[in-house]
């Protein structure tokens, strides 16, 4: 039979996703497993196998894939490895063959890997909010901040496989918040879901504004969300505060390649109504005179499961 | 005759180098004019293209230019002009057809023009310190700070042609000094020549500390780094803060785009002996842990006057 199918796999801090994909990008099955309830990587891959064993079932798809593609953090397109994914529960620490013992469990099927954000950005470019674009940055919103960088119609992948960790760099240089790669002060301590709650939480203990926030046990960016749209003034600040803070990181990206658009993706870009304008003003407050209002800020416009799939599907081809 | 040499030109914001360049790197002839005491395009350019009708007579070069490669601040290689350029007093506030305006005064030879940090990376590239690199950063510490960044073994440029603007990345967030370009906290305002002796005007200000600068006039960075050969306490800390300044940012810097080695370059890298070690420091204490200590930084290897020269050459093969 031909093998005219391919497998993406989306690996993220809780949850990972996986797809059958054809190749006009459509995603013809697809599941979703906890990455989160193990701390052994053995025990996680072998579950992911037989994950991806009953999609391809669901799909008919026996015989049919010719490869696997996976977007992970931290994950390393040269060597195949993850390395020191903080995010990672069972991936924090070490060097992990992750696609060597992928393709062990799946009879052999060649298996790539990069960074989740560089397989967003793929996804972006051959389907989505980036069609035709030869220059643009991706920046993910989710558990961690990630990103994809697109020059000249290639992603960036660096010397040793790892560029584009701009979620890592620094947005507050003095006494900045501890981050989960070990370091102070990083974009993601402020600017994921969970930088959201965290600036919720500490708000609210600072001060003693009234807020609906108050009522709750234990706050996540999407409780701030849902206060912001009903009009709680704390919500709406730690957004501007949230948006301020990317933007300002956003304009020293454009000024590193000249981007014609930074994409924003995952749980935290569905924010867009509260995040779109402290983002772009901050933005254009910081660039140089030449890039102000000329770069653009777009929302990914594929299904946030699907681009993950999609991107990571491209890399099997 | 065989039209076998180019011609190199470096513009800087206070002089600018040209030379006769043939196929081997060799300069055969070079000459260098003030940049700074016109404040009309035109007639620098009338002056620049008299210097080099000058050394093509010198190098004996009548009829074997083949073309004419140009680095300058906010030189744009896509359309060859330079853009608001904020050190060049002939080029603040404009857009100027310089690689026209120059071509049309010396009777049509082509002339190719990039950003001048550029120009040097790829002379550094060809001949220097980054020979067999595909992934740097180069990093020039003259009157300003300029950038060149080389990503799978091409010059990035950039969706509009201004990519590398790395010297206007935000250094210092919050009350941060004005910089040349209208922003403030710019690394520039930092880590430049006029920055140190800024650093040093600032920090004899504000402490009665003893030193041998006190007793200057006007101080430059060649002075601070005098004084620092001799002990001088507040000199020695002046390049310690310059050194971690430039670090922390560097670090930024790798986890975009993962190069092998920084490549310094410019006026500022002679002081080395007092930059290297705070530079080092910070850059390995503020990147994610799988770069610490594995990133090179290393020093131009090429005569000042000859790298630029160099690499704009290249430009005109």
């Amino acid at each position: 039979m031909a093998k005219d199918l391919v497998i993406g796999i989306d690996v993220g801090g809780q949850t990972t996703k996986c797809g059958v994909v054809d190749a006009r990008g459509t995603v013809l099955a697809q599941t979703v497993i906890r990455s989160d309830d193990t701390t052994d990587a053995s025990v996680f891959i072998a579950s992911l196998a037989e994950a991806v064993n009953h999609i391809i079932a669901d799909a008919g798809a026996e015989g049919r894939i010719r490869g696997i593609g996976v977007g992970a953090p931290n994950g390393n397109y040269y060597t195949g490895t993850i390395e020191y994914a903080p995010n990672l529960k069972w991936g924090g620490a070490k060097v992990l063959p992750f696609a060597k013992m992928l393709s062990e469990q799946l009879d052999g099927v060649p298996v790539s890997l990069t960074n989740d954000a560089n397989a967003a950005a793929v996804g972006e470019m051959t389907y989505g909010a980036a069609r035709g674009m030869k220059n643009f940055i991706m920046i993910t919103l989710g558990t961690g901040v990630g990103s994809g960088i697109v020059i000249n119609g290639e992603v960036v992948y660096g010397h040793d496989g790892f560029a584009g960790e701009l979620g890592h760099t620094c947005a507050v240089r003095h006494n900045g918040r501890a981050c989960g790669c070990g370091k102070t002060g990083c974009l993601e301590a402020y600017c994921s879901a969970t930088g959201v709650a965290r600036t919720a939480r500490e708000w609210l203990e600072m001060t003693d504004e009234p807020s609906e926030l108050r009522s709750l046990d234990k706050i996540t960016s999407k409780d701030v969300y849902d206060a912001a749209k009903d009009g709680d003034k704390i919500a709406l600040k730690i957004f501007e505060y949230t948006g301020r803070i990317l933007g300002e990181k956003l304009a020293d990206f454009i000024e590193f390649s000249a981007p014609e658009a930074i994409v924003l993706f995952g749980g935290l870009a569905r924010s867009k109504e509260f995040l779109t304008e402290p983002v772009i003003n901050a933005m254009n407050a910081n660039v140089l005179p030449l890039w102000k209002n000329k770069v653009k800020l777009v929302y990914s416009s594929l299904k946030e499961s699907d681009a993950a799939i999609l991107g990571a599907s491209a890399l099997a081809w």
